[in-house]
């Protein structure tokens, strides 16, 4: 009966932050209200662009960041999830700014991904995730091989998250962004990787179907066993 | 540019404040996360149900959502806004709790319908909505009569609500429920309004479709509005 709050530092961008809250309803076994579990949420939208950020000089993000992570610890949060991949560059920053557990979303999806076997993903991510090279690093010695889009096929997945998702464009051409799923498919991924927190809803928004693994649900997932929540089959 | 922070009283229940949240987000013109509202959220599921206190003299939900309102206070929310129908009964309590504007949902999906130059709408709510007569004390005087489910019907609008979706029973056989949104417009509704915040997801996950109005939309629109955003077509 002992279950832990959730605090979600969010806004990064707000419609993956909706898109983890839903998931995390959705996935916990509960017959009513009552029994689910309380989440806070902070979706700051004051946080900086994290890209931008850790590739072209950009504001730092981090101390909007930390102010998310000290008011949701002050409103009673015993463990934080940040919907962001690349944020997770700021991770040690982050957690080191208050006292309580932080789930890591890259590690979640990297044993996710063990579980089932995947020896080759595709990634698709941004270009400071990508770049930064924190899922390589996170992934070191799983034995999961991760491709990365080739040649212009990266500008494809920044094009989609930056000017379909994240601008809200509900028509957006996607058919260079469905060429980079492709190719990565072709050169041996089994799965791709939603490694931005926008991709999730851009599949959905823009009807995209390849074999893929979400980082947003696993953090959900690995959220409600934090908490003490139970998964819903 | 000085946008007002929304904080969400939620968990009232928490797929409905999920739904308020990213219609919030899907509502709002912006072309990147930094232009988006910030928005707070608790979506504390230790809130009593509403419709069993007002009814059945269950636990009173008013010292938490006082609680939750006064968090949300704390990390900087400068309108409250709660997507609960029934909990509006107790409106005037949360309100009198903090120094901050409260949306009244009721009021806004009235106006709404005003607008469109609805005459009859027919009321889909819990039992605490309907026989605490909020819904008709808050039309009183706008022109709009409201029809109510006769007989067993109100029976099946709540069995979608507590055994439907905040048991989130994805199968639930909602047969009984189509017969009386049928009967409403039967008798003249000319739309149905989705007056409890699990009726729009319901709406979806059981693939309904009759003309509505739906008040967490009305909500997020104001919401949007009076927090200083600017509405995307």
């Amino acid at each position: 009966m002992n279950k832990k709050v959730i605090g979600i530092i969010g806004g990064m961008g707000p419609l993956a932050t909706a898109d983890l809250f839903q998931k995390i309803v959705l996935h916990t076994e509960a017959a009513c209200d009552q029994e689910h579990l309380r989440v806070c949420i902070d979706s700051n939208t004051n946080i900086a662009d994290r890209t931008a950020a850790l590739l072209h000089g950009g504001a730092n993000p981090v101390p909007e960041m930390v102010k998310s992570a000290q008011r949701l610890a002050s409103i009673g949060a015993e463990v934080l999830i940040m919907p962001c991949n690349t944020a997770h560059n700021f991770y040690d920053e982050v957690a080191a700014s208050v006292d309580l557990p932080v789930l890591q979303m890259i590690a979640l999806t990297r044993d996710a991904l063990g579980k089932k076997g995947v020896t080759c993903a595709g990634l698709l991510a941004t270009d400071g995730t990508v770049q930064t090279g924190i899922y390589q690093r996170t992934f070191a010695g799983s034995g999961i091989e991760l491709l990365v889009p080739e040649g212009d096929d990266q500008a494809a997945v920044m094009d989609i998250i930056y000017n379909g998702v994240k601008a809200g464009d509900m028509n957006h051409d996607v058919a260079a962004f469905r060429r980079t799923c492709e190719n990565l498919l072709a050169r041996g991924a089994e799965v791709l990787i939603l490694g931005c927190t926008e991709l999730p809803p851009a599949f959905e928004l823009y009807h995209l179907d390849y074999p893929n693994v979400d980082p947003t649900l696993e953090l959900a997932l690995g959220a409600i066993r934090f908490a003490g929540g139970q998964i819903k089959d």
